[in-house]
């Protein structure tokens, strides 16, 4: 018999599910090249030649035993004090390998880092919209997951009603920026405000919330827009970050925390980190690929590739009469739904071979997400359908 | 303010750490040549060339984005099917790839397994000594570990036990086949023992008892002696392997879990672990080496470095007068410490510079564990060390 709480979960994921099954069938149909399918965040631009470089290298020249092998649960030293110096480099930061603990991509991060600080009941605030999987790792932790809400169509946090949402059970905020579902990146001005708040209220109640910085799509921006990095800004954050985005590499899982070593109780939240990474069945962040990323520290991905892709679909889209906030970041779209019940529209839209995720799915109904990781000649292609969809509803 | 749980887990953590750090010392002082480190179970055999072949193949042959990309949550269908395909062969069964779900390692297997099955209050069983982390996850699930014991001397579990410790809330058995700490290869005879009871315990009870066999070290075994496949004894069972032992890449994180079509709720089984692998923020098991998985089905490395090291270790020790099963697989010595407090005695180790695990570590006090998955020439160089150790208590 399969525990309770995960027959709760078959019954949530299988919208998305029906939807992964929706595009094989229509695939099956209409032929893959006539599907469009903007439902999933996988990236279609190239890891960079380094990667490859970087892995033949390691291959031919260094003891497969300490490749392959087990390292500290938080990852090998010298990887971390390389990432470590890294990041004070670019963000002038004063961090060590202590700094750093290794993860299996940011989800592992998250969770290893939501393990280390919350108890059964804690509280911990996000923003709607937000990643659907926040919930899945709060619940795990037998927490509750709070939504506070962004200003419709800047996406902006709205600073209010995160006030309002805090409770002295509060112990985190997750800050997605650049975020996804809606490609907003958060201006400094908010960021700076966020943490003038959470300071005095962890002073009126006397413990510390945290914020947990969720960071995959910090090098994924365009026009050269500054992402505030929220070490900078707040010192009891954990930042946790990817490599799924910056080199492509999401199937990898390899991503790291970072934290200040001014943090609350630093010493112990490296080794209960550590631990965490054991606990909790990851053992540690894949081996060969935290040996890439030494040698990849200053790679990123062609980024201008998204640039052209957004502002193709985003311009079609404004001109056929959808309302949605310009995305600076990560390669997403967040667009505002012809009709109220974004459910209704999504399976509209499939009529024309386009996938696209509800709203609802990111806690923020009447809106619908979609990826525009997919090659340019599909969304040339797809612009037909688009403006087929739009026609049903626009008169 | 680091939660509860993990306020306990540093206190228990502190003495694997404090062994971490006193080798390091002691290498500082006595050069690491010196200093005979049986601690972990890091594999010193190297991985088979093919592994290091199939990953420069994949990287000239394939498209990186799919390569280094996301899958469905379970795994590349290919792969699966292939692995299934491979067991099929192998142990006469009727998989599908439906039946295998990729995982980040055992450890990433054996969560996602006891969070796809367990409900807070559920009893899991294993049989003491146990490996140390199973404590961590069943705990992780709000659930409790009972420990059945293994018969002293020959450490074949010991069936009396398993059924005194039954009860209606028994929800799993664990079973580590060949076993670590002790190395033993369980019998064909118990392993029909243990499925005929479960059997009779689930019609009694009204429910499943589910058997959790956590295989890493299978092919790690001498003299052809064979290890009974658990999915052949008993339906409701979960397998799940790791290739860090097999091809010796257990900073990889590449395993998976396998599952009769007949399982109970068969259907369901394939979409929690997946669900699970999502929700526990593993997302998937490492992409690149689940590709170079299809094409190391038929690699291991060579078990019989590990036979030669066990011989040499084993012999001498004998000769000293220490007692221990004789080891048929993996590559563990489980040794009866020459005074009652196994902790004193490895404490008494340290000052001959060998590091061994005390046996509490594993539920089973007046014991010690000795990994020799380290060089012969090591060991050799140890064995005058080991000579002196003995001295000390035998009189």
């Amino acid at each position: 018999m399969i525990s309770k709480k995960m027959k709760a979960s078959l019954e949530k994921s299988s919208v998305i599910r029906e939807m992964f099954e929706e595009g094989n069938r229509l695939a099956k149909i209409h032929g893959a090249e006539n599907v469009f399918d903007y439902s999933i965040g996988n990236p279609n631009v190239k890891p960079p030649e380094m990667v490859k470089t970087a892995i033949k290298e390691i291959l031919d020249e260094e003891d497969p035993n300490f490749v392959h092998g087990y390292m500290s649960n938080s990852g090998y030293v010298d990887v971390r004090e390389a990432i470590a110096q890294n990041l004070n480099k670019k963000h002038d930061l004063n961090l060590t390998f202590k700094n750093i603990a290794m993860s299996v991509g940011a989800g592992g991060g998250l969770i290893v880092v939501f393990k280390t600080i919350l108890d059964p009941g804690d509280e911990v605030i996000t923003f709607a919209p937000y990643f659907g999987p926040y919930r899945a790792y709060i619940d795990d932790c037998q927490s509750i997951l709070v939504t506070a809400q962004s200003h419709p169509g800047t996406f902006e946090p709205d600073l209010a009603t995160l006030e309002a949402a805090i409770t002295p059970k509060t112990k985190a905020l997750i800050i997605n920026n650049p975020n996804n579902p809606t490609g907003v990146v958060y201006k400094e001005e908010t960021i700076k405000g966020i943490a003038a708040l959470l300071t005095r209220k962890s002073e009126e109640f006397g413990h510390t919330i945290y914020i947990v910085s969720d960071d995959p799509y910090r090098e994924i921006v365009y026009d050269n827009i500054k992402v505030p990095y929220m070490l900078n800004y707040y010192t009891n954050t954990f930042a946790v970050y990817s490599y799924s985005k910056s080199l492509s590499l999401p199937g990898e899982r390899i991503g790291y925390i970072a934290f200040l070593p001014e943090i609350e109780e630093a010493e112990e939240i490296e080794q209960c980190l550590s631990n965490a990474t054991r606990n909790m069945g990851f053992t540690n962040a894949p081996s060969l690929f935290q040996r890439v990323i030494i040698k990849c520290l200053n790679e990123t991905v062609e980024v201008d590739v998204y640039k052209r892709n957004r502002d193709l679909l985003y311009n079609h889209l404004l001109s056929l009469g959808f309302e949605s906030a310009k995305p600076e970041g990560a390669f997403y779209l967040f667009v505002k739904s012809l009709i109220e019940d974004d459910k209704a529209f999504v399976a509209a839209a499939k009529k024309y071979n386009i996938l696209i995720v509800p709203g609802s799915t990111f806690g923020c109904p009447g809106y619908f997400r979609a990826s525009y990781c997919i090659s340019y000649e599909k969304i040339e292609k797809s612009l037909e359908a688009w403006t087929k969809l739009a026609n049903e509803f626009i008169k």
